[in-house]
């Protein structure tokens, strides 16, 4: 008999999606999260924690808030998908989001030990940022500001390549899962447009990818949907005239 | 400047979606629960509670877990969304998921006196079941058992409408939010095969309806997702050299 679990299911498992813009957008139409969502229905609740413009810098000041240490449910999972505002240049647009490539590894580092204290069986996975396309941002620029459009953009590919580096990096350092997603997504041609919507946030397309990259990485570390136990039985198993059978908790 | 709450945000507001497989399925792409979860970011959690098959006898079961009385947080709006299932018919394929009528608003009260014991400003809106295509639901019984497929439907269009009669009462006489869906698709022509997609389950459009209702509602209950505080500061408000001070917490 299917095994369910029938106590304060409120208090469901939980998987926390940390990050920054396309993290908050990942619930939104086509977004990364809601197939997530879907994939573990009646299983864990979703929890988006993104924070659109935030880099490294500023979501420390709401790392305590969000995992608190002395939760007595902690999260089973967390994504932690941050860098696309930290690698952003000095001297350009977006300079006040720049943070200087050693303290984001520092950054990431007070991340993953906090949430290692918050609980020792935690699934950690550190997404690096996604590719940047310059002619994207450029073209985004020009199609909020017109003429008076920087023509020199306020990210690369390049430096954004280092805080991808760095983030793995970081991952490997503590012993955690990550994703390239700045790798994996130049495997494809054409990533420029077809993952990247400005340059930077996502498509459908990429979305999916962050989505099927994420749902390998959970298989592999054992958190697997369809191996956890729904949280109450599916109807086909309720007899109609008996259905608090059904319901006997099975423990 | 804007206010903010700064405390244990994993515990931030939650919307419980409560139902059958109409809101099971809320979260999926183009589900009516996705616009929604997107409305409340970083606002509220929309938590989905929907069980595919169910009527309100078998979720009667599941109320004391879904809805502790103990909760210290309970949701501020809770959406109530059955009769489809409870409307199936006697005598037809679907015969075991049949609830009577009077049941049926009786299982309505207690959940509704019970959501209210969790707390008495909780926001509760009870959702009608859609209409239903007769030859919408002979269609898909043949799609899946072709020639074998019963020529009679399992349900029909007039005994859910009494069904959302019976949920329109329920909700005047204690005096909580409803929607009426099985009126309101059907005052657009066509809404057998624009709204659903099976004869019961919900098309793109149709799940638009439910979400456009349901926005309507909250913002008419004084939930509209704007005037609720963000959880932290929108990044524009942090002062680079000083991020500090955008965390300051205002009470």
């Amino acid at each position: 008999m299917q095994k369910h679990v029938g106590v304060n299911t409120m208090m469901r498992s939980k998987i926390v999606l940390f990050g920054d813009s396309i993290t908050e957008q990942s619930i939104r139409e086509n977004g990364w999260g809601v197939p997530l969502a879907n994939a573990y229905s009646r299983r864990a609740d979703i929890l988006v924690r993104g924070y659109g413009g935030y880099n490294t810098k500023w979501a420390m000041f709401l790392l305590d808030h969000l995992f608190p240490l002395d939760s007595t449910k902690p999260p089973i999972a967390t994504t932690i998908f941050f860098g696309a505002n930290d690698a952003a240049l000095l001297g350009r647009t977006s300079e006040r989001q720049h943070v200087p490539i050693e303290e984001f590894k520092e950054n990431l580092r007070k991340f993953v030990r906090h949430l290692k204290e918050c609980s020792p069986t935690m699934v950690i996975v550190l997404i690096t940022p996604p590719p940047l396309s310059e002619e994207g941002r450029l073209a985004y620029a020009r199609s909020v500001n017109g003429e008076n459009a920087t023509k020199i953009p306020e990210r690369t590919n390049e430096v954004t390549g280092q805080y991808a580096n760095a983030c793995v990096e970081v991952a490997k350092e503590m012993g955690v899962w990550y994703i390239n997603l700045w790798s994996k997504m130049q495997e494809t041609d054409g990533w420029q447009t077809k993952f990247l919507r400005d340059g930077l946030h996502l498509t459908t397309e990429g979305n999916a990818v962050v989505y099927e990259e994420l749902i390998k990485v959970f298989d592999e570390a054992g958190l697997s949907a369809v191996n956890m136990p729904m949280d109450f039985p599916h109807h086909s198993k309720i007899d109609s005239k008996h259905p608090e059978r059904a319901f006997q908790q099975h423990v």
